[in-house]
């Protein structure tokens, strides 16, 4: 098994919409997941069981999570403990963060996956 | 308790030396960490009952997981079982990784915190 591999060899999924896009590598605990948020891209408030932890890595998000509120550009964090409703919207130029979930996010398997298009991150110069 | 916050607003820690520094956030289940890696800093062969998955962010690391090795750049990404050997070095640059653990390193508790330093990511604009 390759436990090296670039992000961009991973499949892209749906994870909301068509506007919300994910690639993912996945261990026995943690589901790691580089999000690419299109302009404007909204998740709606949700919660699931996996505690989630995450980071801007380009581009702005305005995050909600419980009562506490932040628009964040790179370096932002958050930490969601299990359950506990979120949201967040992405930024006019978009955004692409990194999530990562404890337990693995087994429900993402059912995710569409998309064709591949050029990824948002990291630039290919 | 803030859940929204800067990476770095976290205090920095000496993980490894003075050439691998690291701010974290900690959930219940995961440390995520943005690590800091001078250049050419050199992690030598160690392993640890956590999880560690990962994910170069910026500069280049040669990375060793078992009998498997590759140079990386952004994007590149890394899945280490429990307790499998590994090790990496740094590019001529240095680079800047996110490094996920489950379960969370309570170990790096004890880890000093030095003297905090202009961020090597993100960058001040």
């Amino acid at each position: 098994m390759r436990n090296l591999t670039p992000i961009t060899d991973h499949p892209l999924l749906a994870v909301w919409g068509d506007s919300v896009r994910a690639r993912r590598i996945v261990g026995e605990r943690i589901t790691f997941a580089v999000v690419e948020m299109a302009p404007g891209a909204d998740v709606p408030e949700h919660h699931h069981p996996a505690e989630q932890l995450g980071m801007v890595i380009e581009g702005q998000v305005d995050f909600r999570i419980g009562d506490e509120t932040r628009t964040m550009g790179p370096g932002g964090t958050w930490r969601i403990e299990s359950e506990v409703p979120h949201q967040v919207k992405a930024g006019p130029d978009g955004a692409v963060v990194v999530d990562v979930f404890s337990p693995p996010r087994a429900d993402w398997d059912g995710l569409p996956m998309v064709e591949d298009s050029t990824p948002r991150w990291p630039r290919v110069e």
